[in-house]
């Protein structure tokens, strides 16, 4: 313990006052595994499950941006609090995640019911779905009605992270190229809601085809009870968004009255806990005061005296006894 | 052992002597993790190293895979033998990377100097990552030349795609939308060579000088000795294709005369067998047979009884004796 460590509990207090500077250094030190996290995230743990958590997401050009800056009017009409985690695949290096932050605040930033948070994919302690998890925890224990997790819908990274939602929402657009079609195939099987943004553009009524064409292909229209909607928005005016607000109510109530919900609960609590153990594993390979010498089967590998599979099972054999993973959640 | 367990050796034997269904067969053996993958593996492993692995990635829109099938006319003409690795970010459900394969069998399907395979990111055992490094031992071990590894360029996945690579060209093209620019940076600091593809169109310097300038913000124009260079190309007619493979040539020159070569293959092996360890304690907390009752304490978390990170330590500590991991690397 240093004077630098955070004061968990006095934060926590004021982020649940609406003090946005508070909330903000507590996902930065939750981020950061300032000392007391595990503790702190434990506690949030148990206080949260009142927000909505809904993941938007969409490939570039589908206006994701644009649409959650109208989600975000549109919950404000109805005065409910709107908390925003933008998950950015760039780098630190432009500092686009940044920017991106100060755009939208120049929007929202008086209105003491809206947050907007941006994570980079790259730098998160234990990668940016566990960044993800953590400032949700945080936004939802701190008593937002709504959080929108907005990712750019490509990769393994990003699915994960719809995952986290409750309710995923994937956008398209009309006139996207081939390329963008392909990422977004991967998607279609994780929505709940479609929505086909740019409506108001020719070849919207085309776009809406396809989607249907290729939901009919593969993935269910009708989930356990939820047929999953196509809506038509054009958010730069606004057009479909409090169409799309209500049916992201509806889907919330249905998953509650159909057991869903629970069992997304239980999915996501598995693959929450896994990728913690995974992250706990890393920890005791990485500690220098440990008993894995790391660097020499690296070594090892590279004469090709071992290969990664052997070298691996002996750095697992090597780990300290496993009491020391539950001194390490102390 | 059952009659349908490859015949890893009969195979290993028809791919070296440039047997394509048999490559193909071993690909797929051991991204479904057949028995016997692992001695295979390991048996790979030390005959490999003489293959150049060259990542080719680049954002939709930059014309990566017209580029890529101009490298291999180039590689050809050269009599060199090519494989290519496509890492499609696509799901299952519309068969885009079969189709893709098909598409470029089209083209250099009755050269036997070319194979091409595509990797879904969805459905690999242990992620795509490995599938990737699998395959590639695959294709250097059997004689390969040159392994061309083409990815989308987006999300963290693909950073550790690029990483496996020897030398990493990354290609962009002028034009390309905002969101794009955005991927693409966390691109800029990985690259051996950039390509400007499309250098044929209005807006092309253009592109040049906003990359060198992107460049001179962050990445250092030249790593100890290798100045990363950019290339114009026009894939569609082959323009700066040949001067591409030159320059890949001397990046691996340099490589293997500057020490970085060590460097790299270090960082790789480290990535690697930190990746199979979490492999493997994925495997026993997932052993039904086990002494982990990973569903217990998902209800633990459900209910708010318990937190992810207490879960996690729970199933770190009830993960059967170290002993085991080795028994099952066997």
């Amino acid at each position: 313990m240093n004077g630098t460590d955070p004061n968990w509990e006095a934060l926590f207090d004021r982020a649940r006052a609406g003090h946005v500077p508070s909330t903000s250094r507590l996902i930065s030190a939750l981020e950061a595994h300032r000392h007391g996290w595990r503790e702190f995230l434990s506690k949030l743990h148990r206080s949260g499950g009142r927000a909505h958590v809904v993941g938007i997401t969409g490939p570039p050009g589908s206006g994701k941006s644009t649409l959650v800056n109208a989600l975000i009017r549109s919950y404000r009409d109805q005065t409910r609090t709107v908390a925003v985690i933008a998950v950015d695949p760039s780098s630190s290096l432009t500092g686009g995640a940044i920017l991106g932050d100060r755009i939208r605040m120049l929007e929202h930033g008086l209105d003491a019911g809206v947050f907007v948070r941006s994570l980079s994919t790259r730098g998160a302690v234990g990668g940016v779905s566990r960044a993800t998890v953590d400032a949700a925890a945080v936004l939802d224990a701190s008593g937002w009605d709504i959080i929108l997790i907005e990712t750019i819908g490509v990769g393994q990274d990003e699915l994960d992270i719809v995952g986290i939602a409750e309710t995923a929402v994937v956008i398209t657009a009309p006139g996207l190229g081939d390329d963008i079609q392909t990422i977004k195939a991967g998607l279609l099987e994780v929505a709940d809601i479609h929505v086909v943004n740019k409506a108001d553009t020719p070849g919207a009524d085309k776009a809406v085809a396809e989607l249907l064409a290729m939901l009919s292909l593969g993935a269910p229209p009708e989930v356990d009870g939820w047929a999953v909607p196509t809506l038509p928005t054009v958010a730069l005016d606004g057009t479909g968004v409090n169409a799309l607000t209500s049916t992201i109510d509806s889907h919330r109530t249905w998953l509650d009255s159909s057991g869903e919900s629970l069992t997304r609960r239980r999915n996501s609590a598995r693959a929450r806990i896994t990728s913690v153990a995974k992250d706990l594993l890393l920890e005791q390979i990485g500690d220098p005061s440990g008993r894995v010498d790391l660097e020499g089967l690296v070594e090892s590998v590279v004469r090709r005296d071992l290969d990664p599979q052997s070298a691996a099972a002996l750095l697992l054999a090597a780990v300290t006894p496993t009491a020391n993973f539950l001194e390490k959640t102390g």
